[in-house]
């Protein structure tokens, strides 16, 4: 029996990066959550402890606000993608870099009817993110948008579901539907104009979600990924991670109060997982683009 | 040397109380985290554990529920109002009762360029929250918002302050100025109208944010609170608390790189954290407005 | 109607101290979080923007790093202590100083049944705190503990309580009682043993949790307290906020099986909220030592 | 082009399991939180809404809660086996079955020298934690913990590494090194005596942590791995997620003060992160071991 090193990767997680565009008085913000790591044949750092294969984390981090002036920031896939490319670069040991950016959204502050130059408030809505694998000749992007919470008040329902001695869940065909999704979605290639493919997608989303009639979470969310794949043939497959946050209907009558629909607690634990894949039959190969994320987002 | 209760205070915590309005196909929707609690003669029950004037949490909690059917849910001002006062009727023991509710803000999802009748999608922009003390013949409204991040890009220095031999802080006029602001306002009184109200100062509280060219957080947040004390005769003072959430300049000069105020570090900890009273001369006195909450918000 | 500041304070908030003495091979730590603040006649800052009385957040936050070395660092009171006394004389306009500070507890990793010389391993079982005001000739200290959670699994029921037209709730003899308990004491004086009061307050308190049979959380911590008020005539008051962690019983009837108190759901929201303070007849004026702390911890 | 549904798994999340053994006067408690998946043949679920072949998570939570009492609770493998075998056999549909656990410790209260009978403590140092992999005639067990926070004030260096033009950092023979933990451990089968297995383990990761002096946090993993391989042949491989918790000297230079490895702050953001397999050679085929959990646990 020998003892070795298997998959392993490094890097530097949560770089906080701010970027203000200032050429004119009507200033731009781009505001990310860096994570870049590095993964190849990296054993002798780790079985003797000889560090000279290994770029630091500190040099991945210096990088990323480096290339922030450098190259600038323009769609997120693209600043992660030339990242993934420089560290390869200059990693001879490094077989693959995972690029992972999160940005958080802000709009101007509105004065006097218009959007202020250089002041802004945050924004809710979702926060938009991608996961960029690169390896020597090839580029994996994986975008998508995380803590979009939606809900719906009517229009869902959940019956005819298999039963055993352990069912007490009452059949219905109206409650409250509610989640805060997880959507990711892999891209064929890297020829994509970003910022408009990621707006048509969360819209499209966002719309499914309110149109489909749903008869469960699960084809609530098959519908919304078989839309973004029939609409978009540059997306591969989605995948989605969607809690099911329950609102239970309060029971009033002890009160002599009927409550038909009306009055709800939204729970926190326990809470339904659904967790699903939508592809397309001729999807190219996945190869690393889902490298280290977790299985359903 | 005797032993004796103090001040007291008990209730149930973060009932998570969602309303649906469904009375014609376009719904409404309002999502509540309400806290409520009594405070009074209440000895018995911590001395010798006689319980035969406490109101149970769990009635506080059903109370909570039944109210959002029986009175609805207007402005959270009156809800909570109302449920002060029901709770004094039913607790004699009781001399006051504190009602914190916050609501968390949804827009309708769009579809087609309409907002879809029963589908909707939480958004940011702070949170809106009201803290109301009921006495005997007194009721006092203590409203506010939390979380409301916002940024300036420019038009904020800092300089000019007092220096001992700790001092290592360079002088400035130019920097991010970022915060995620909590405002407390207390009302002179209940007749409010409250929406309208929280409306515009909210509206009045950003666009004195992004218009004061700052010369420190607190000037900055001086300037917010005089403008709502000007504007808005119903308010007696209003608290702020504002942590300065630091933004520091990245030093790219050991890459050749020039960095004039393009590329920041967006620190976690440690922040400034201030904090601030703006009252006017002739405020009706607090009473208990301002029970169990800290000294700054 | 004039305008004008209230009250306000101003500092550096969360400021991670991290302290080694490695004066012999058998190093020692001291983990802190530090939060200082000062108040006083800081209106200039506020209404004209006016530095010249600020001593900068920033170099609250040198001076307490370089205290971590220069002065040391003992219990944690004295060093709050030490900290505000520096600020008040640093800061001719300061009124007062508000020092926080944190400790987290850390136990040598066992090696061969013996204690490692500079290697931890983080400990739960409480958060030790305190809250330092000090003033111009005078000082106050409240210390107390914070995410202390116990449970007893019986020996606590609630009945015999008020009941109104929402009330549900059965009576109970026996059911899980369990907080995560927040305690703060102000001592009388500033001559005291720090480190040997701070263990023998948490050992009653956890010795009498325990032992109490309780009617109602009212009566257990009101017994936790008088405890500490007898056994510790250096203290003057002791405050609790002490969240009821409901453990509901899980009804396995429809399962065909029987639950006698075995096994439960632990809720996260709503949750009881019981607040109170036990203090002794001839306890001294606080004066500002609960200074912008919630009324109830 | 068709589209599909690919991988898919749903289930109830964060069941907080609660068990009370008092069959004598001295109380044990196991305290749980209990996630359940199922995946397979659940295509007509996402596709048409049909849901015949779906046993709720509803009915996965009854399940749960009713065998702790059932079965009741030993090692939570077992547990979880449990549990996992039930559910394929309840759901013909499902081809396999995840089940997580995570336990939370407890000590009893120190009441005269002697723990006492009912009343309790929660502890820290790390949380036990289990991912079982069930399918038709397979198990598969990682077993683990997380959230054990290690630090060594000495004993640690960083140098020798890749340098390029962005790199700033300065090479480095003594450091404090620490890190949050997560380790995950593939066992071979599943006749494992799961307790000891556990508590043997986890001192072995502290031991090495303490002993091994680091060159980097990759080689400390690799240590401490191995070190797990060769004691227990009943593993397979472990796996490591690592934050590189960092602490930097402060300079206290311009207060003419020395910091000898003394001062530290504690940074929040960016930490560096490593991730790491030890294996064996002979390891068995991991199958749907890791099943939807990331890469590097």
């Amino acid at each position: 029996m020998a003892i070795h090193l298997g998959a392993n990767q490094y890097g530097k997680a949560e770089n906080r990066v701010v970027r203000i565009y200032r050429d004119t008085p009507r200033h731009q913000i781009r505001d990310l959550n860096v994570s870049t790591a590095l993964r190849g044949r990296f054993d002798a750092a780790h079985t003797t402890g000889e560090q000279g294969d290994v770029l630091p984390t500190d040099t991945q981090k210096n990088t990323a606000f480096a290339f922030a002036k450098e190259k600038g920031i323009g769609a997120i896939e693209e600043y992660a993608l030339t990242l993934g490319e420089r560290f390869l670069a200059a990693s001879p040991a490094a077989e693959g870099a995972r690029i992972e950016v999160e940005e958080y959204a802000w709009e101007r502050i509105e004065v006097d009817g218009q959007g202020h130059d250089h002041s802004f408030v945050r924004t809710g809505g979702g926060v938009r993110n991608t996961i960029v694998n690169v390896e020597r000749g090839k580029a994996y992007v994986v975008s998508g948008i995380s803590d979009l919470v939606v809900l719906k008040s009517t229009g869902s329902g959940f019956h005819g579901f298999l039963k055993d001695e352990y069912t007490t869940l009452p059949e219905t065909d109206d409650r409250i539907l509610a989640t805060s999704l997880v959507a990711r979605w892999r891209y064929e290639h890297t020829d994509v104009e970003w910022d408009k493919a990621y707006d048509r997608i969360k819209a499209l989303l966002l719309e499914k979600f309110a149109t489909i009639h749903s008869l469960a979470l699960q084809q609530t969310l098959y519908g919304m990924g078989s839309a973004v794949l029939e609409a978009h043939p540059e997306v591969a497959e989605i995948r989605f991670s969607a809690p099911n946050k329950h609102h239970f209907l309060v029971d009033l009558s002890p009160f002599g109060v009927e409550n038909p629909g009306e009055v709800f607690i939204a729970a926190d634990r326990p809470y339904g997982l659904i967790e699903a894949t939508v592809t397309r039959d001729d999807a190219s190969d996945p190869g690393s683009a889902w490298h280290a994320t977790p299985g359903f987002c």
